[in-house]
């Protein structure tokens, strides 16, 4: 078997600009080149979100931000819609379950797109998932923030950008979003370990201290000063400040059209191989990954194995889906030729099936 | 001037097994070789502490197992024992405050060695820093941990390992430690990001749910599956476990003699130059770095300005030691040649004061 490429939609092959950062000698936290690469990362994270806000560089997966999201601008107690379609949009809710919150949820099913009509009046927040990286269903988070603004004046709206940043078009402080959380190991082709909270002007304004490791009020104070409350995991900082910068050399627009075109391409050769998406009619398909139905009756790894035997890891499903679906994922970073294979050896698989 | 190496007291010169690890392509944490390097790290950092616990990983600075363990052993409330005698022991009363615990502070000067007489009764736990990296201390673990015993039967001890793990000789089982909290910046040799709670018996058999992302409950009961609860920093995972495998191999008791010897060869040359170190009599020096005051009237780059033009970074004091001292460290990866060379900088600058 050859060693395994990532077509997973988290973590995912290295941008060649990360992997190129990744080899330097360590760097001191505390050090020049460390302030300059941090003031970057910051400053380029909020130009792609789309906000005069700021960002805050976590140590952690893309879950201890928004579990600091959660606590640093909201009091216990507070009322919080979390329309709920998928594994990350559930664990919105235990996040805030878990902080004291009291969580207003509307349910739908995994695959459904959340509807903006169902926005609730008499909260304090809303806690939407823009990618929902276990259905590959992209929601509709313009629509959805400007409903909950309508509905609750004076919430804050926080999103899970997780596997929408880098990868769909963000427009925060336009679209009335105050806050998102991401994480290093999707579309910025970076290892796992990094997160960033990017906070709008309302939500800097709401910041709170709440915590201690994850105490966002803290974090920013220190960061708007150049350094960071504890040791940040700084070779992973400048890992994904190379990798941003790179990409807004390139182009950012042109990157997510690319990034889409790449994964529709896998929905392309699905939907020819007669594969049911996951995404249900009406819901848009999110640039992270495709994510289809197996066949009925067909083994849970019945394209995970083959894909593996070709040197290709690709994921399954998460909680009532496992079992049932598979997704691929373009996120990473693949050479047009890698890819080209990757979809070869997907559409040999599937005719297999 | 050269690219500068480190030698401060964290982050480090990485070890070349940590730099191979983390030079291979991206692993997936869903992955049989993920689980492997998992199950490896989690049983060896149990091995080195001396328990027949566990360890649970954390993706986060050593504060998010600080922070981790805090709330994870002991209810809002409980009576906690902080002897503070620098930085990290002040750390220790800050989490223990934010996280709604009633703090009995005994309060030494920087520098100073913390007394097992003084460990108080009726309380709960006790949080204690076994090397102090701010004052270059070495505080007397197991003595203070039978005092606390002693004083308030029951007591659950936890420490700061951060700059002893892999640096000073760990026998928590045998000392009656409960838990520790290490980072992988120090005495791992591995870049910042990865953090240690290692567990001894009564610990695991005390543990809470608290909080979500650094809830070491359900983390554990993740990791005794060899999965994560969230997607976890694999890429020092693997580093973190090559240096542990690596040390083992070399022998670990053979290690933490070269290392101790290494600190106070600095030690040596220091006190020739007529400096006074850090550690007051009576105080242990810890292994993980060499601390001096500035002669009388020296600016506080004095030392640090010119051995960076040689191309070493050594960091300077903390809080009320701010631009009073200076550190030195050998904990990081230096092959013999390069350690003499450091030296010999290290005796030319002092010798030009």
């Amino acid at each position: 078997m050859r060693p395994e490429k990532l077509l997973t939609p988290g973590p995912v092959c290295l941008h060649p600009a990360a992997r190129e950062a990744l080899a330097a000698p360590q760097m001191h936290h505390r050090s020049r080149p460390a302030e300059k690469v941090l003031a970057a990362l910051r400053r380029e994270a909020a130009r792609v979100a789309g906000t005069a806000g700021e960002t805050v560089v976590l140590t952690g997966s893309g879950t201890a931000a928004m579990t600091a999201l959660v606590s640093g601008l909201f009091e216990p107690g507070s009322r919080l819609w979390v329309p709920v379609a998928g594994k990350f949009s559930e664990r919105w809710a235990e996040i805030a379950a878990a902080a004291g919150m009291e969580v207003v949820r509307t349910e739908y099913g995994w695959g459904r797109r959340v509807e903006p009509e169902d926005a609730p009046a008499g909260v304090q927040g809303a806690l939407l998932t823009h990618s929902e990286t276990s259905t590959g269903v992209l929601q509709p988070l313009p629509e959805l923030a400007a409903a909950v603004r309508a509905a609750s004046p004076g919430a804050l709206v926080v999103a899970d950008a997780v596997t929408s940043f880098l990868l769909s078009e963000l427009a925060i402080d336009d679209w009335g979003v105050d806050a998102l959380a991401v994480g290093s190991q999707k579309g910025l082709m970076s290892p796992p370990g990094l997160a960033l909270a990017v906070l709008g002007p309302r939500a800097l304004a709401a910041l709170r201290p709440a915590g201690y490791y994850l105490n966002l009020q803290r974090e920013l104070r220190a960061q708007q000063k150049g350094q960071t409350a504890y040791t940040p995991a700084i070779n992973l900082v400048a890992a994904a400040e190379a990798v941003l910068e790179r990409v807004a050399a390139d182009g950012l627009q042109e990157h997510l059209r690319a990034k889409r075109a790449q994964n529709e391409s896998f929905y392309e050769i699905g939907l020819e191989a007669g594969l049911r998406p996951v995404p249900e009619d009406g819901a848009e398909r999110s640039p992270a990954t495709a994510a289809f139905y197996l066949p009925e009756g067909a083994a849970a790894d019945a394209v995970s194995g083959p894909m593996l035997e070709r040197g290709w890891r690709i994921a399954g499903g998460q909680g009532p889906l496992k079992g049932r679906i598979f997704r691929i994922s373009a996120m990473g970073y693949l050479e047009e030729a890698e890819l080209e294979r990757a979809r070869a050896d997907f559409a040999a698989v599937l005719a297999r099936l």
